[in-house]
């Protein structure tokens, strides 16, 4: 297969952290490809991959649309090239996640009758499969009737991803009845009850985000990224008041000792990086977007997830299901 | 000072876990009155407390407005009807949250110059201070004026409830930039940037929910619900799978055994049931709405809540702060 293209510029530990990753990948026998400045190898050992030239970066507080408009040389804007030019089969990059979504759009394209591509995230379940949540970010406001499409969209995804045959699709609402919500959750309820292609549930709520209730769950933007925000912060004070609770007590350390292996599973089903990022839906190309606090093994999982989306050809199928009468 | 009404008849353990909690909060000096059937008294224990007779229940799946309105006699109307009169000082309900809304809204009436009353929950933050979020349910669609009456209402919830001089008000958003978010989180940025009579810090998102970052959230009931929800069904992931950890390995019974004591006050610090139920602000009284599955703990915390929410007049503060030239 092409390579994956990886944006080595972008995200806070970069491009160390994001090069150590690709190496990972590369050893693993996925063939990589970075994207980043012609000094780049003089600056951190990038072992034997190859390098696509980009003398720019897209910084995290540029914005998004302006910067891929400006910055024509950068990382991001040539990674995204790479996969419409066909040089490279999927783009991965842990840098501003707005560019990443922009790069992808403007460059790639969208899947012809994709209203608005859509970030799908990964919600952690503790001793379950993780919650598919779309749109995480992409569209902070929306229509009805992109809602549909990305119900449409996530059930592919969930399916291809995670091996979920005929994913359960639920509306983020705030109530489970039809008519709970507001005017854009009671026009999407009645689109989605219309359609078909995936296997639509009903409204589900916030406490189905983390839970083996539900397999997609769809919303805008806005709320999504709420969402997705809101449980890593959850998470994060959750296990440091845990590690602080066990460890405070010096008495307790042997017992901690004894514990924490057992524990230590759960915090790591719980961290995001462990499933290796997000994915833009509704894009021409495979597109993965990393946290930015992306370790090695982060960039390595999400060079993988990359992989595995060409391999099944996930927007193949996501193309073939928006215009099934083409 | 006046008794508070509460609803024996809300909640998924009504009414015995609702009369039992009430006689914990009389037991501790509040006064109280229960609002139920003539008969209630033959059917559980109610010791001495006296009764607001109320023929009639709104059902949790009871449609909420109407629910107000065809069931005259019912113990959320009269006990809403109590506060109005002048025969109790507050109300407290673990039923139907809407419905307990509409009792608020329709019997006792809003604040003059109060758009629309919000609900007010209290988020656990591990180690700290709880956060307080608002609007989490009342009002699924808002305007930009009514998250400035809501930043508004809720520093004054803050500082009474919580004790917290001049707290820090933040708008739920997508990123801390003033420009971030839609068209409704851009405008309310800006009304209330220019807003004084509460300490606006400006745009916080979903990580900061759960974090001493932040002392009020403010947003639209549909976000605020969800997030309460998403985070309830977090934390209960979390702690059951948590429990089941330390606990599956009989080896290392005797490790858990020594270390629970030590978790269990971060358990009970992320249950929101320790806080007494969320506060309906902007009505002419006090309203508060306990979690459906209270206990009587949670109901005692809840009437505590109220007494001390009558005893700082947190009612009077909001009238004088929205209308502060009257």
């Amino acid at each position: 297969m092409l390579p994956v293209a990886v944006d080595a510029m972008g995200g806070d530990h970069a491009p160390d952290a994001i090069v150590a990753g690709a190496l990972l990948a590369a050893e693993s026998g996925i063939p990589v490809t970075l994207v980043g400045p012609a000094d780049l190898p003089s600056r951190v050992d990038t072992g034997s991959l190859p390098l696509i030239e980009a003398s720019e970066v897209i910084e995290m507080d540029d914005d998004p649309a302006q910067g891929v408009r400006r910055k024509k040389d950068s990382t991001l804007v040539r990674a995204a090239e790479a996969v419409r030019d066909g040089v490279a089969s999927a783009m991965v990059s842990a840098g501003n996640t707005g560019a990443t979504m922009a790069s992808g759009l403007l460059r790639m394209g969208r899947i012809r009758g994709v209203g608005r591509p859509a970030i799908a995230a990964m919600i952690p379940v503790p001793g379950g499969t993780p919650t598919v949540l779309l749109d995480a970010g992409a569209n902070s406001e929306v229509q009805a009737d992109w809602l549909v499409q990305f119900a449409q969209m996530g059930s592919i995804f969930a399916e291809h991803r995670l091996g979920i045959a005929n994913p359960r699709v639920g509306l983020l609402s705030i109530g489970e009845e039809a008519g709970k919500g507001d005017s854009l959750r009671k026009e999407a309820f009645g689109l989605l009850d219309e359609s078909s292609g995936f296997n639509f549930i009903g409204n589900v709520e916030g406490r189905d985000v983390m839970s083996d209730d539900c397999d997609v769950v769809v919303t805008d933007g806005f709320t999504g990224n709420v969402v997705l925000k809101t449980l890593e912060g959850a998470m994060r004070q959750v296990m440091s008041a845990l590690t602080e609770a066990v460890t405070a007590n010096a008495e307790l350390a042997e017992h901690a000792a004894a514990l924490l292996p057992e524990i230590l599973p759960l915090q790591t089903s719980l961290e995001a990086e462990t499933y290796g990022g997000a994915m833009l839906l509704g894009t021409n190309g495979v597109c993965i977007i990393s946290h930015g606090s992306s370790s090695p093994t982060a960039i390595n999982n999400a060079i993988g997830v990359a992989r595995d989306m060409v391999d099944v050809d996930v927007v193949g199928s996501i193309a073939a299901a928006i215009q099934p009468h083409d």
